[in-house]
């Protein structure tokens, strides 16, 4: 059986394909739980979840199943910013908000570390089996006290030595993200721009790396990637943009619709939307703000500062202010019902390998 | 036999592995010719090759082997440059030709198109098997006529347009240059930044929209990459930077050891060097340069500005102020005869598919 594979193992799931956990909305519990009913791991986005938002998102997928799931985390951290930089980032951002008819309040984000310790301790109260791990290594204290409750943890790589310090810190598995991935990279040694590294070349080198599961990530969307992810050395893959225009997915439907529409070369790397590098489809906000980027502050000021820009983007059906991330695969996106798509990607790699066994 | 596939049955070759043309020397005829009698198909990298020399490199390779082989041209471009932009360039040059003790003389290059087309009849004259470009496609006229001889034809995309128009133009077979690929990017339609897709996604959108097979190309350098690429929808792969570091190949001992010794995080794609950008490891040259970057004149203009410049850097073995072309996925970069490489590429696939089939 191909899908028994050292991470479907520890994962306790039948197939090893994880729906990564896309922040902001789109991981719905019922997305996660059609995801973890049908055999695949589904996990909840919590990134920019409050402990009580992410607490009823828990309780409602385990409503929804008795499978494993998991809940994917930001790893805080703490941006310097100068008055001006705010003041500037703010002045930039007036345009925009009279385009959409926003009154031009100018914000001062207060990051607050407190909820990233708060929803790990929801992650241990309500016993999610696996937590995954965005923008670096949580500390040891959190490490520890999840392993000591059996959590399964998964960290995030995009490059060799990332998936190195991910493995001494004690994550159980690693997700090597390619630059095909959609939505924040998860770099955190270093510029992110050397670590833009395709699939193709960084699953090979990360698995000869380190003794951990990979979980290749980045421009997987079909059976074609999950068998070849397998190949290059993955253990499982997870994938984003195929679970964003599933039905149980919360992602906006101009998101949707433009991701199901979108060609490969529609996509950007920006960070305009929230002061760290994401890919997703180029729009007006993004087309209008990039000879800014480099003035802009950085993540979380930059996400906080563009988040009401977005809530009334959404509201008013505008999708050029709308953060629309996509991997760099989006032609094969397709529109099914979650627990669809993965029957159909199982069955896709049976038939992939039906014919390897044939010749 | 998994390495019979579309491709291979096209080129007459036992293997699906291309050796890509990789132009300045690094495709020597042994290394063509090693690459041929090993079952896979030798490219002489001619882009930069006056017709004579092409001739002899032709002549040369068809001593060493009676296999198929082939040759890979760039199609020309005629760029416009206004008078200050070449004193701007060779003044920006003046610094590095101090280091390196060069008098500063200030070229005033012209681009002979006429090459191209004198290329193209040595290939007809000398009955080479199969033709591939880079760069664009070439005028109809030339396409006839090489496929009036039974050239095979193949083109060079980096994106799914580029590939639909290769396929129209008349190619017989496409390569799909993923992003991870070392060495000059093949875009000729829009801007290249768009034209930055990983392997993982490229090659499965554009198997699915051509119908003539698809060579993958990027990140691929053992048994892994090929057979995935193959499930990917790939009839055959190109591999350049694997075969650079091989015995045969006349890259730079420098250039060599630079990419043996690098890991994935050390390139950059830069037109630096050339006015075009490609892959290579990072260096003091793209360093100093990069600032500089969008003054710089259009491909062929730099590189033949910035050709003396390599010359003496070579000669004075200083890896500073070489092109070192290089893919994503150094660390699995060999030291290898050239036939023996071939040799480990196909066994570690007949591994990898006898896992498979005992699963």
């Amino acid at each position: 059986m191909w899908h028994e594979t050292k991470a479907s193992i520890i994962l306790s799931v039948q197939f090893p394909i994880i729906q990564a956990g896309m922040a902001g909305g789109v991981t719905t519990p019922e997305l996660v739980a059609a995801v973890s009913n049908a055999g695949a791991l589904g996990m909840i986005g919590a990134g920019y979840m409050t402990a009580d938002a992410l607490k009823s998102a828990i309780q409602a997928v385990k409503a929804g199943t008795n499978k494993p799931f998991g809940v994917n985390l930001f790893v805080p951290e703490i941006p310097k910013v100068k008055d001006g930089e705010l003041q500037r980032a703010n002045e930039l951002l007036d345009p925009v908000r009279e385009k959409l008819g926003m009154e031009k309040v100018h914000m001062k984000p207060a990051v607050d570390v407190s909820v990233f310790f708060e929803q790990v301790e929801i992650v241990i109260r309500y016993q999610v089996p696996v937590c995954s791990f965005t923008f670096g290594i949580p500390p040891e204290s959190v490490i520890k006290k999840l392993k000591a409750r059996g959590t399964i943890l998964i960290g995030t790589a995009t490059t060799v030595e990332e998936a190195i310090l991910n493995e001494k810190s004690g994550m159980d598995l690693v997700v090597a993200q390619g630059s095909e991935a959609g939505g924040h990279r998860g770099s955190f040694e270093g510029d992110f721009a050397h670590a833009m590294i395709g699939t193709m070349a960084l699953v090979p080198q990360v698995a000869d790396a380190v003794s951990i599961p990979v979980i290749a990530a980045g421009g997987i969307m079909d059976g074609r990637g999950i068998l070849s992810s397998l190949i290059l050395g993955a253990e499982a893959v997870q994938m984003g943009t195929a679970f964003l225009t599933t039905a149980e997915s919360g992602a906006h439907a101009l998101h949707k619709k433009a991701v199901l529409s979108a060609t490969e070369d529609r996509t950007v790397v920006t960070s305009t939307f929230s002061g760290k590098p994401a890919r997703g489809i180029e729009n007006g906000f993004i087309r209008e703000m990039t000879e800014y980027e480099k003035e802009l502050p950085p993540y979380p000021i930059q996400n906080i500062l563009t988040q009401e820009i977005r809530k009334t983007a959404a509201k008013q059906g505008n999708a050029d202010y709308l953060a629309m991330w996509s991997g760099q695969n989006p032609r094969l996106s397709r529109e099914l019902p979650a627990d669809e798509l993965v029957h159909r990607l199982a069955g896709e790699v049976d038939v992939l390998i039906g014919r390897i066994k044939e010749k």
